[in-house]
C-alpha cells in the first residue's frame, strides 16, 4: 500500500489536525466526537447545514465548511458512516435557532445514523429537516445502499443550500432548494483502478491493466459492467447517455456540468473528458451555463471520473454564483 | 497505460479545447501555435505576464491565466518545452505597451526557447524581461537542467507577479517581485509511483511496491535517493529539512507553506502531510501565515507530494491576498 500516511488508524484524526492548522480563519475542528465546524457557528437566525459521511472523499465534506456552504461536516472513519453522536453534537453546535438541515447521501448507515441524530436533536428542541441525495443512475440498490447511491449532486446541493441559508431563508425554503437538486441532478462514475482502504491495506478490487469498470461507486462498489479500456470519448458517452436519458433533460434547458476526479485522475484528463461531455450536452440541446472540474468527491486515490449534470433555473444560478469561502470552494470573497 | 484520453498525440489539443469551452469568460485558446490567453488581453498600460512549459503539470500554467495572474500560458507537448513561436505570439498578444515578463522554469529547453522568443519580441519593439525559477533543492544539475530545477515556487511567482501587474506596477517592479520569489522560495518533492507519458505508453521508471524516491523532479527525473517507504511524518521531515536548511530561513520569519500533490495523491494525504510540515516549520520558529494545499503543479498521475516554502514580507502578503480569477486559483472576485 503506497500512501503518505502514518498509522492507518490515525489517518482521519491527523487529516483533521492538518485542516485545523491550515484553515483556522475558516473552521474549527472538534474532536471526540469529530466534526469540522464554521469558526463563526452558530449564527443566530441562520439555518444550519450539516453533512457528513465516511472519510476518503475529500474535499467533501470537511473542505466545504465555511461561509456560503456547510456549517459543519461529520467525518466517519474511511468509507464508514459517522456516528449519531457526531451528527447530534454538530447539529447542536450550528443551531442558531432557525433549524438545521441534514444533507445525507443515500447509504444505509448514513441514513440510519442521521435519522437517529435528528430524532435526538428534535428531543432537545431543535427543528431538523433531512434530504437524502440519491443521484447515481448507475445502479438500483448496491452494496451499502437501498435505491440509488448519493454522489456528485451532494457537492452541488451543499453549495446552493449554503447560499440560501446565508441569505437567511427559512428551513422550509432551504430544504426545498435541496429537494430541487435531489430531483434535478444525476451522476455516473467509472474507475480505471481500485483504491486501497488504509486499514485494509490492499486494493478493494482487482481491475486488470486493460479493463475499466463503468458505474462504479465512490467506495469501489461494483458498477454496471467491466469492459476493455475505451477512449476518453467513448467513456464519456457511456457516462453521459444514462444521465441524459434518465431525467430526461429537455432540449433548451440550462445545466451545470460537473466533471469530477475520483482522486487519482489528473486535471489534464478531466479537461479531455469535459470537452466531450460538453459536446454531448450541446448536441442534446442543453445549454451548459456553469461547470465544476476537479477532484471534489473522491474515492481515495482511485483513478477514474464521474460526471454530474444538474438542471439549473434562475434560483439555482443565483445561489451557485453567490459568494463562498471554504477550503475547497472559494469565490466572491 | 490507464488514462482517460483519446489518441496520445491529440491530448494537449483536446485538453485545450476542454479549457476553451469550460472557461470562455476567463480565457481564449489560440491554436497553431498553441497558447491560452486572457479574454481581455492585451490590457493597455499593464505589464503582460507569460509562462509556459511542457504539458502534464496542470493546472500549471494554463489554469493560471486570468485576472490577477498570467496573461498567457504556452503549453508544449507533454513534458516538452513549448516552441519559440508560441512564446513570441503569446508575447505579442499580451503586449499592452508596458512590457512583458517571462516567468521561466529552469529547464534547458524552456530557457533556450524563451530566450529566443524574447529576442524576437524585442526585435518587434516589445520590452521583455525574464526570470528563471530554480527552487528545487533536491539536486544540482539533473536530466534536462543545468543548476536547480524550477518547480513549486513558479506557481507562487505567477500569483504575486500577476497581482503586481494588475496594480499597473512597472516591468522593473514586477520583475523585482519575481526575483524576490526566486530568491526566497525553496521546494522538494518525492514520488510513490512513476507517471506514464502518454506517447511513451509505459511508466517512466520502475519503483517497487515498498519503495519511494526522494527528490524527484516533475518529469520523473531522478531524485536524491530511493528508500523503503516511510511514514508520512518521516517523508515530510525528509523534504522539510533540506528546504529549511538551504536558505536558511531565520526564526521569527513569516512563510507561505505549499503542500502540492504530484497528481495521483489525494487531499486526504496532503492534509496529513501539511500537519507535519506546519509542525516542523513552527518548531524552527517560522510563522506560517499563508498556505496552499492541493494539486497545483503536477506530474501527470504520479503519486507523491512536493513541499514549497516561500518567505513572505508585507509586499508579498498583500500581493498574495489580492483578487485572482483563473480556472485554477480564484478568490476575492
Amino acid at each position: 500500500m503506497k500512501k503518505i500516511i502514518n498509522k492507518p488508524e490515525n489517518i482521519v484524526k491527523e487529516e483533521l489536525e492538518g485542516v485545523a492548522v491550515a484553515h483556522p480563519d475558516l473552521v474549527k475542528v472538534h474532536y471526540d466526537p469529530h466534526f469540522v465546524v464554521r469558526v463563526d457557528a452558530p449564527i443566530k437566525g441562520k439555518v444550519g447545514i450539516i453533512s457528513g459521511g465516511g472519510s476518503g472523499h475529500e474535499p467533501m465534506h470537511g473542505g466545504f465548511v465555511g461561509m456560503g456552504m456547510l456549517d459543519a461536516a461529520c467525518p466517519g472513519a474511511v468509507f464508514t458512516s459517522p456516528t449519531p453522536d457526531q451528527m447530534l453534537e454538530a447539529t447542536k453546535a450550528v443551531n442558531g435557532g432557525a433549524g438545521v438541515l441534514h444533507i445525507v447521501k443515500n447509504y444505509t448507515g448514513d441514513i440510519m445514523n442521521f435519522e437517529m441524530a435528528a430524532d435526538l436533536a428534535r428531543g432537545e428542541g431543535i427543528e431538523v429537516s433531512s434530504v437524502v441525495i440519491d443521484d447515481d443512475v448507475a445502479v438500483k440498490d448496491s452494496l451499502y445502499t437501498a435505491g440509488r447511491r448519493g454522489v456528485g449532486s451532494t457537492v452541488l446541493a451543499e453549495k446552493v443550500c449554503g447560499a440560501a441559508a446565508e441569505q437567511h431563508k427559512s428551513l422550509k425554503e432551504v430544504t426545498d432548494v435541496c429537494v430541487k437538486v435531489k430531483n434535478w441532478g444525476r451522476s455516473m462514475g467509472m474507475a480505471l483502478t481500485s483504491c486501497t482502504v488504509p486499514h485494509v491495506g490492499k486494493p478493494t478490487f482487482d481491475l486488470p491493466e486493460n479493463e475499466m469498470e463503468i458505474g462504479i461507486g465512490i467506495h469501489g462498489e461494483p458498477g454496471r459492467q467491466r469492459l476493455p479500456l475505451k477512449s476518453a470519448d467513448e467513456i464519456v458517452e457511456m457516462l453521459m447517455e444514462p444521465i441524459i436519458s434518465d431525467i430526461p433533460y429537455k432540449s433548451g434547458e440550462q445545466v451545470l456540468l460537473f466533471v469530477n476526479s475520483m482522486g487519482g485522475t489528473p486535471l489534464l484528463e478531466l479537461y479531455v473528458a469535459y470537452r466531450k461531455a460538453h459536446e454531448i450536452a450541446s448536441k442534446h440541446g442543453l445549454k451548459v451555463v456553469r461547470n465544476l472540474i476537479g477532484p471534489y468527491i473522491t474515492s481515495l486515490e482511485m483513478a477514474g471520473i464521474s460526471i454530474t449534470m444538474l438542471k439549473m433555473d434562475d434560483e439555482l444560478l443565483k445561489l451557485w454564483d453567490a459568494p463562498v469561502k471554504t477550503p475547497g470552494l472559494r469565490w466572491g470573497i
